[in-house]
């Protein structure tokens, strides 16, 4: 989400212009409605998902049918459209905390493997394999790091409870768990099966057994 | 390789045109000598290396200073170019066999750290994911699949030596092995640690334990 300290000129810019014109805001003004936010969200990261790398407020606007002074408001920078589109895909995944870290393992394995097999996230990771889009890159993996936090949580709370091994550090089992599952839709163009990862989660559970 | 059966018509269009011009050839007539071998391999590694992916033989031929003749008689399609580029590109990964499953795992991570982290390889994954060659994406599943089975063959040597928990199948352990290694350089733009690969190889033996 932009908060304001990462706003440049272009917001100031586009006042002005709203002021001289009749208002045919769709959000009250001063405001942005749950609405409009999620509008702006789908079309993001519908444009995402057909990687398109380079848009800006106006393609946004026309993709969201929404006023484009509300978008350049709001949403200035190429950088305020992807936070806002990759707050709302990230929400999706919940972090399970079940007390048990067989059920929280299980669980959370699944549910990245249909997370990593969405639109989505495949044409993001390819993205940034691509090498092409330094900033959009980084504005992903800034996004994704408290996300992958809470993940690695679970490993951590595994470890306090006695389940998972003190050796295993939870970095390194996401990283083995997370992997495979990103990297089959990626290359195979294919979801991680049920099986595939029943078989990984056996493997991890081994690997982080005390 | 090519080998007879897959090779259009342009082969034999070639060979008028040759009987026509006073042979320039660098190789014997007939014969495709090793260093002429090498020469395409490495032209074709450098293009997929620079992420150029709609290359025929006569970008191979100037990229390596050859007769285009001599390309277009013995590599004249793409699929040939490609098959002669990967046979030299994985040849370089040894498959250890030293008789004990840690010290098979442990050189087979690093060899595979490294070689995932190589140009060609972080290029035709990232080829992979963009979707968008699927002629070539099939080349090089097809080249890497007998390269793949030596490296199950290692857990499987493993298993029957009763080193390895007889649960884990070779192709979910090589896949949790590999996947990191893969995915490390080809998001991240660098190889993964020689720590990183020992704390996966820690994990893995854990999770193949007996």
């Amino acid at each position: 989400m932009s908060d304001g300290t990462t706003r440049p000129a272009d917001q100031e810019r586009a006042t002005p212009v709203d002021a001289a014109e009749p208002q045919r805001e769709r959000v009250r003004t001063g405001g942005r409605s749950e609405r409009v936010r999620h509008a702006v969200a789908r079309a993001v990261l519908d444009l995402l998902a057909e990687r398109v790398v380079d848009f800006g407020p106006s393609e946004v606007a026309a993709r969201a049918d929404l006023n484009r002074k509300t978008i350049y408001r709001w949403w200035p920078t190429f950088a305020d459209l992807i936070r806002e589109g990759l707050n709302a895909h990230s929400s999706g995944i919940e972090v399970p905390d079940t007390g048990s870290w067989e059920r929280d393992l299980h669980e959370l394995a699944h549910r990245l493997a249909q997370f990593f097999a969405s639109p989505v996230e495949v044409s993001t990771n390819a993205i940034i394999a691509s090498r092409r889009t330094p900033e959009l890159s980084t504005l992903i993996f800034e996004h994704f790091e408290p996300v992958q936090e809470a993940w690695r949580a679970v490993v951590a709370r595994g470890i306090a409870r006695g389940e998972v091994h003190p050796d295993c550090t939870p970095e390194a089992v996401i990283n083995i768990l997370a992997s495979p599952l990103i990297l089959t839709p990626l290359t195979l163009h294919r979801a991680a099966t049920r099986r595939e990862v029943d078989a990984l989660v056996d493997l991890v559970l081994r690997a982080t057994r005390p």
